[in-house]
């Protein structure tokens, strides 16, 4: 199930001075292939689906308050080193790399269940969030703005405190609502 | 900032005799350009990102419980008439078509909140379950299948009763847990 792969240049990382450090080669899952759409649907196996681009959406969400954190993508060495390791690795699309997310930022997420939709077209994170943001801009979750809702501007305005969760109104756009 | 259009033919249903149903135009808002990084991701305006195929990212989560429901996919006219009447439509992409969440199923989403993340990549939705499912197989959410954690086999087995909620152990790939 485990293969060690070398395709993947991932994982190479340069030093201050240029020189290319050669990291251990990273293992990669053999998920098993594509089934039919009821052992997909409704099947006991695992068989994440990798799009066109390699990659599948990941929705990120602290497994202690429910919050959506963020969505991520992965591509096969990123879900497989999720599993293995147990700490979230993604795909990062703008820098175009395999990002072990909280390497830089301290904002690990030890992951404590993984689960995948009907289609097997998404995986669901729940972690444990070890700092008190997850997103770059230092908001607990990426979703820390909200549409307003018809007139009443005040109506989702929220207390917003260093790196503490606060959803701030968008404006531009008013939400008739429900 | 609304405007009728009637480029789009999602709206356009053939009746069981093949007839072309001509519905009401739809309503299309206008989003504001992208702008800058800082704009987009610290700014009050909300400037969704319509990728290459036109659809954005949209992950739906129960309002009350915080479960997350789905991951589904907007173009700019299922945006629109998600924030114009407060029920969640999304694009299908197996059916390639405007798909108005529970118009046939009966499992509609009031929406109660909608937000946005840091690029304004993806939208959230916050919803009021009406029926006791959400997901086309049955069950409230389409995350009921999770991996198996390390070797212990039952330790995410759950109970599985009708739509209620359960969450079935996946098979084929062990989980070393963090």
């Amino acid at each position: 199930m485990l293969k060690r792969t070398n395709k993947s240049t991932a994982h190479r990382k340069f030093s201050p001075s240029g020189a290319l450090v050669r990291e251990p080669a990273s293992f990669e899952l053999s998920f098993p292939n594509r089934g039919t759409n009821k052992q997909i649907e409704e099947g006991m196996l695992f068989m994440p689906k990798f799009s066109g681009n390699g990659l599948i959406p990941c929705v990120t969400r602290d497994v202690h308050s429910g919050e959506v954190l963020m969505l991520g993508y992965m591509n096969r060495e990123a879900l497989s080193l999720t599993i293995q390791t147990g700490y979230a690795h993604y795909w990062s699309r703008s820098r175009n790399q395999l990002w072990h997310k909280g390497e830089r930022s301290g904002q690990s997420q030890p992951v404590r269940e993984i689960l995948i939709d009907d289609d097997q077209y998404c995986v669901l994170l729940k972690v444990h969030l070890t700092s008190g943001a997850s997103c770059h801009v230092g908001y607990r979750s990426c979703f820390f703005r909200r549409l307003e809702r018809g007139d009443d501007r005040t109506a989702f305005r929220a207390s917003l405190s260093g790196a503490q969760q606060g959803v701030r109104p968008l404006q531009g756009i008013r939400w008739a609502g429900a």
